[in-house]
């Protein structure tokens, strides 16, 4: 079974909102197992709402819409669809007491408006709205099935898993099963090298990477005929990706790098201290991030200003004078001192120029270090990042804790 | 000038990824005067791209893809275009070269495939990409124009803004003129009813309110011949919300809360520390995103322990032992802890309940105190917050920032 999903409403098209519908509605169907091959958005006007339904049932035998079922002449979704279908619509008196229902339960007045959305064919296969007034419906027409939905996502999605999942249930004959792998570490381009001929060759499972913010998401989708199946076949490509691209792979699912970092030093009883400059705390705010870590993590310095560091991390005046601020001899003190500071196993610092202004020939905007002390050794990385500032010192952060999860690995894992 | 907005990638369909590209587009385009009719998702499939091309252009003068430009196999966006217009694509030695340089400057080795991002046709006009690796470009081909963007959005966004906008500009007949003034410390509901009759009968210029994160932004869109001729249009409804809202409008267009809170400081010679427990530095860091913060801000301590509480902050033993570290008490301490062991003129502090464990009947998850000090003077403020972890995180330090924002103004403007 192929499905389409359409949007209906002229908010979405002057991009007064965003269509999170169609990804929920998507989403949802490729874990049915159902193939969508196109999605569109289409005003609330007659004429190309008409085209549209023409369009999707050439290319489709479901075709699923959103939006337009409210009570004002501007909504015309259904009507148009009774229209294209030859279909009389007949008010449901039933539907119509639900709700007047409904409006005394919030305890609002009805408008008069509000009874067109009783109105539906006599064949339809009502879909009942528990958090809201329009009710959905299905309309089966030889092998071409239409379902609408209504527009606000809360009701839509109600609506969806309650009503429409299990009457899709009868044309399942497979199901989509998906893993996530998390990657960190090697850009999109690089990673598709390593697994070129996975990429290329997998039919099923299939594998598909994207790149987000600094990192690479790898999604491995299976067909089968049941869950269990598809996780059996999703083993084999897991393991063999796994192999290739080793330690950057750092979690699946929605895990997130504080989460693996927070877990690894609480789980070794790891102390820890951070001593920032360009990232001004949001280095110590993702590693708090992860609940439970305040067992290990000791005290954070915000050190911005050159005072605070010779102050708080013990960095010496002559490193910060021969060497500037923005140096790898500067992030290997300040790593140090935030750990003998405050007495942790493992100091980590960051110090670079987040710009906009600030950047010289020597030290552009861009050039950051970061220093890691754990348990007497001092190392330091120098990274070259793009992008405006608040970018510079997300993308610090993470390469921050993507060193500091491998090294820890290296020691303790 | 009509447009449709086509996104290329499978991602989209399956319903990984949301396409927000679409609105952002929408968006502009209306801001432009340019109608949109359509919008479309299609996979990375050469058949169906082919028919999603043909199909937009029967529709519309201008079509703006988006995604699959990669350097994969994939991506086919570009390609299947050229072939549609039955043009040739050529290396381009110099996007070649700039490609090469994007990647040396991000230390990173550049793979072979990244070549395939510089071949276009000799006649399109190349748009660059300065936030990634894949150049756009517009073709015009009779009375048909094509644009190709990325799909990452800040690569798009980028490219829209300073290469498709200037483009367009000789197709505009009339323009819409925006402004969006940003609001803080009132719901949306509490917004809505206080200019309810402003939304209600205002046509041109238009008002719109949208919900973000605990902050309502009122978006007023005219419609008028030029930029000049709109910006008038919009003066006397902005005075009129300006009045009814007072203080709560915290600024206008992209502004953040932060650079609001920022300018004050720097433009007054007012220092500042921060003492954070449950921010665990993001207060810090969302100050520190103020460029020419480095002036005022002295310190962070991030003090998730009672140890460093009392360490760095001298906050009391007592005090911690009777009220608890999450407190009015504990808070106040802090932040005057924060001032005086700095030397800051101000000091802002939070301490408080995350979550997901550690609530107690008495002292909820959700529960928060700030607390400030200015000059000798110390105040607290109890927030009770819902959400996760990560939400009741952020939304702290946004209602510790509005209201220091708020006591700044009072005595400082």
């Amino acid at each position: 079974m192929r499905a389409e999903i359409l949007a209906v409403g002229t908010e979405i098209l002057l991009g007064n909102i965003v269509n999170t519908n169609a990804q929920y509605i998507a989403n949802r169907l490729a874990e049915l197992g159902i193939e969508v091959y196109h999605q569109s958005v289409v005003g609330d006007n007659a004429e190309r709402l008409m085209q549209a339904y023409d369009l999707a049932f050439k290319r489709a035998d479901l075709v699923i819409t959103t939006g337009g079922l409210g009570p004002t002449k501007d909504d015309l979704t259904k009507e148009v669809a009774f229209e294209y279908f030859g279909k009389k619509a007949v008010l449901h008196e039933e539907l119509l007491k639900e709700i007047e229902d409904y409006f005394k339960k919030i305890n609002m007045p009805m408008s008069e408006n509000n009874k067109k959305q009783a109105f539906f064919p006599e064949d339809a296969i009502i879909m009942k709205n528990k958090n809201g007034t329009a009710p959905g419906c299905i309309i089966e027409e030889g092998n071409k099935i239409l379902a609408v939905l209504p527009g606000p996502p809360r009701e839509m999605k109600l609506m969806f898993e309650e009503s429409l999942v299990p009457y899709l249930k009868k044309f399942q004959d497979s199901v989509l099963v998906s893993k996530t792998l998390r990657v960190i570490g090697l850009g999109e381009s690089n990673v598709a090298e390593i697994i070129d001929d996975i990429l290329e060759n997998s039919k099923n499972p299939t594998v598909a990477p994207y790149a987000k913010e600094g990192q690479v998401t790898l999604r491995i989708t299976a067909k089968a005929e049941n869950e269990e199946e598809g996780k059996k076949l999703i083993i084999s490509v897991e393991k063999e990706i796994r192999e290739r691209l080793g330690i950057s792979v750092y979690g699946e699912g929605d895990i997130t790098l504080e989460e693996v970092v927070g877990k690894i030093l609480v789980e070794n009883n790891l102390t820890i201290a951070t001593a920032e400059s360009c990232t001004g705390g949001l280095l110590g705010g993702a590693i708090i991030n992860y609940p439970g870590i305040s067992k290990v993590f000791k005290e954070g310095f915000i050190t911005y200003s050159n005072e605070a560091k010779i102050k708080r991390l013990n960095v010496s005046e002559k490193t910060l004078k021969n060497f500037g601020a923005v140096s790898s001899e500067t992030a290997a003190e300040m790593a140090k001192g935030a750990a003998l500071s405050s007495g942790s196993d493992i100091g980590i610092s960051t110090t670079g120029i987040a710009g906009p202004g600030g950047g010289t020939k020597e030290k552009p905007v861009g050039l950051v270090y970061v220093g890691l002390y754990i348990k007497g050794e001092v190392k330091t990385k120098e990274l070259h990042l793009v992008g405006n500032r608040q970018r510079i010192r997300n993308m610090t952060v993470m390469r921050a804790l993507d060193w500091l999860r491998r090294e820890l690995i290296s020691r303790y894992i």
